[in-house]
């Protein structure tokens, strides 16, 4: 029997409890809408005691099926002030699936301003205070738990930016060998929320535990074996990481560079995935994959001059954000402020974004490494000015009084320019997510703006399917093929339309908590500077009429 | 022929338009959100080009009508990012509407950086660039503007708040005598949206003009005389200042203290007006009006030791704020600190209110003198921390992650505690203007909360009409005077139920303007804190249920 777990942060005690019947489809994103349109007043305070976090793996995480094994975090945003998810990869929710649980529910908010860790084995669940670990860097923490726990036990936590309750705090997730916590559930803010409710880190040690039932059955191995068939027969295109797309963005306008006053970036040859590989050959570091069963393996490792290891993964959007968007050319540069975004557990959109836009308003100028340097160690400190920028760039904006501050519903615009690719832009404004290129990145969309929603609202369904289901968006799985995995792993036929009926379902829960949370349709905008303000390569604003939009919220428009 | 006064800030022009005839009967905050409606969309950034900085006398502001002088500013709050209405009293309103104009619009946004002067006088408006004033404290502001201006000359501008684009910062007014920049309308932060247009100052001088029509008039001239004898009958409430009200507020749970932990002060008398008119004896000062007219005198001028003046006036919101709230018994000290909220143009609500979260967060020690004088110095200098604070109390309490953050809609609840006066928490939560007693400031409510929605709606709708009118609050006038002035002033007959429609719709518009600005009800709450943190003393929460709250937007309900 499936299960869920509650960890009660205000009585610091756990519980288990049945996992609904009704839910069975839903895991990961869907499954983490389902328990918030449930249990989360949509206008709470997200930092306060009614908001709930969620940790819910896949429907498929768990299984032998390719690449799917991701965990999604869930909960009332504190950037967006609406509901948020966002997943990473790394091995916790394979273990968790195995240990029966199908979601974590983190309730409450600690009184004693105790710091906690929560123990998941075997055995069952443990809340115990760790006080030691407090604003304890990720690296480090990880360190310090794997000292007591088993090799095979996985780290989920958040760094010193989700304890001091940062709008740009993420959620880590260790890498495939459960040690270095580079995979993050980045976007929103959820760091914060984990970190204001007093749990530091989640400890889950899968050992003794079997494979889940679904192994077994020689349906669901067939499926496995044709998907990874028609996958290697593909040209993959995420062989050299997401950074092989640098130089197209920048070509097409597409590259946000110095707090988005233009789409191209004039050093980004310097930074892109040629530039990566080539550390490779000098250095050591090379592509490999975040998680067991991963197919894709875009995750990359990057080492210094010195030969020794930096980070992991280096992403375009980070190169992006704390690259051309900062005016920094500096592979370098990049690589260790990622490791600091790592290290502190933080969104490197959202960290770049605001540095940006304090760059814009004279903060320190473009392209200033070591002033950036300097911001993370004030980020760390919780100095005035580190708390401004960790608040994100709408924050920051605000606070030095920037006229171009890149945010959608309080969240930082991700790299790809919605000016140009204006069905992501599409995207951005109708989202529940906010500006969040997973929610439903389409490329095309420079030459006429008609029949863009749909497509925004297809891709936007289609993702809500995928990061439910476990699997990684880079794989692409079509509709068919996770509709074969989903009826073979439960038992019972289902279909591409009835996925394609799930995905619609899941952004009708999101959308009704954002009712609940206040919202309508008047925050659906880009920010006024991307109307008025033409990307100098491309001429291009965001120009989209509202009528378009509508179509995303209407299953019937063409 | 009436006019308004547009002044574009964009390309630096300004243009006379005609009155339009269908608004003759608002004025003040109605004719503000009539402006705002028709020309201002309801979700543009209130910083931005779009949002309009509305300058507003009442209706019978600038006639003899007694304390009628009062200017509203309106426009879309960076602070709730809904319509915001604020006023103030000063010889500014009476000088516009001598000048023949119902309010200046002043649009667009400077894109050059440059700081400007408005001049208008009867040769006509003048836009004029005046660099030397920029982050200019306000005394000596009105100081520099009164070398080259008339005597008569009557000033509005902006402190270096303002201009720093803070979310406390205000618009001051000056005194009676002209010089002195001591009346706020303080509320929501429309200083930064002047100040970000890149208007720092508004000069007016009626000289050379006569009296409105209706001074000629017989039966508005006995209507006058009539108001007068009637008040002079009766006892005048606000004879010592609204400080009169320190020793009540604290005594019934009301004064708001150590950033609302509790509700009474255990140094109330030590900063109640007693305390004040023990200065008068000793150092000089007194009572005073802050405008020609003025029948209510509320206004107290402070003397430090030294027998020299430091400011004007010190009114019970600010006592209890800068005071109460801050643990502060010093009344020295809290008269600098007003000093200091004129001197950099800051309303003295959202700063007392923002200081205090920061104490509760631990940057500085509740009562901490030395340490506020230090965040004063930091607010003027736009150190990271001074931003962090003038950002108002919502962005101070998320970015020192505290948990009691007392706002509504984004703006600092002022002294008047919800949890004890429910009804007025009623108003906090409805009104258009977010927590703001002057929306609706209602006593009672502590036995039961049934049939407070009423009472606040009534009081939502007569000060809805008080604040277009151009009368001062504090002169309570009926609803049947007030109908009187109008019939005699605008020459058809008005009458008390008219009035009341006009109230409710102003209201209308006003809430109107806030969808569109993509606000619903959901929003309508107050801080989680106070549904369950009691006053200590007398064990209140807010516990008003939504069903209540319901009937403040039905007319017809009981």
């Amino acid at each position: 029997m499936a299960k869920l777990l509650r960890v009660n942060m205000t009585d610091h005690t756990v519980r288990e409890d049945e996992f609904p019947k009704e839910w069975e489809r839903f895991g990961g994103r869907g499954l983490s809408a389902k328990i918030l349109r449930r249990e989360v007043p949509g206008n709470c305070d997200p930092m306060g005691e009614f908001n709930k976090l969620i940790l819910a793996p896949g429907v498929l995480t768990g299984t032998a099926a390719p690449t799917s094994g991701r965990t999604s975090v869930g909960g009332k945003s504190p950037l967006t002030n609406g509901i948020k998810e966002a997943n990473a990869g790394g091995q916790f929710g394979q273990k968790l699936r195995r240990l029966g649980y199908r979601a974590v529910i983190v309730e409450g908010r600690t009184k004693d301003r105790g710091t906690y860790v929560l123990t998941i084995t075997s055995k069952g669940p443990e809340l115990i205070r760790a006080d030691e670990l407090r604003l304890m860097r990720t690296y480090a923490c990880a360190e310090q738990l794997g000292k007591n726990a088993d090799k095979r036990a996985a780290f989920l936590m958040v760094g010193p930016a989700g304890e001091l309750g940062y709008g740009n705090a993420s959620v880590a997730i260790t890498d495939l060998d459960n040690r270095y916590p580079t995979r993050h559930a980045a976007r929103g803010g959820l760091g914060a929320v984990m970190g204001t409710k007093g749990l530091k880190a989640v400890i889950i040690d899968d050992h003794g535990t079997i494979a889940l039932k679904a192994e077994e059955n020689d349906d669901y191995r067939k499926k496995i074996s044709d998907f990874v068939t028609t996958w290697r027969g593909k040209k993959n295109a995420y062989a050299k990481g997401t950074a092989i797309v640098v130089d197209m963005a920048s070509e097409w306008g597409n590259l946000p560079t110095r707090n988005r006053r233009s789409g191209s970036f004039e050093g980004h040859s310097k930074i892109n995935a040629d530039a990566i590989f080539a550390t490779f050959e000098t250095r050591g570091g090379g592509m490999h994959n975040c998680l067991a069963g991963c197919i894709v393996q875009c995750s990359n490792t990057i080492y210094n001059e010195k030969k020794e290891y930096v980070t992991s993964a280096l992403e375009f959007e980070t190169l992006a954000l704390l690259g051309a968007n900062c005016g920094v050319d500096d592979l370098d540069a990049i690589a260790e402020f990622d490791r600091l975004c790592d290290e502190l557990g933080m969104d490197t959109i959202e960290t770049g974004a605001a540095i940006a836009v304090a760059m814009d308003g004279g903060v320190l100028p473009f392209g200033d490494v070591a002033g950036m340097r300097n911001l993370f160690a004030e980020m760390e400190k919780g100095t005035p000015l580190g708390r401004i920028i960790g608040s994100g760039a709408a924050v920051t904006g605000r606070a030095f009084n920037v006229e171009r501050i890149p945010v959608v519903k309080g969240q930082a615009v991700p790299a790809w320019e919605p000016r140009t690719l204006r069905a992501t832009g599409i995207t951005y404004c109708t989202s529940p997510m906010g500006a969040d290129h997973t929610a439903g990145l389409v490329f095309g969309g420079t030459k006429s703006w008609e029949g863009l929603a749909v497509k925004s609202r297809e891709s936007q369904i289609y993702n809500a399917v995928v990061d439910s289901s476990g699997f990684c968006q880079f794989q692409e799985p079509p509709m068919e093929a996770i509709a074969g995995f989903y009826s073979a792993c439960l038992g019972e036929t289902i279909s591409k339309d009835d996925l394609r009926n799930m995905g619609w379902e899941i952004l009708q829960d999101e959308w009704a908590f954002n009712r609940d949370a206040g919202y309508t349709r008047a925050a659906d905008h880009l920010p006024e500077f991307m109307k008025v303000e033409p990307i100098p390569t491309n001429k291009m604003v965001f120009d989209v009429p509202n009528s378009e939009l509508d179509k995303v919220y209407d299953l019937n428009a063409k």
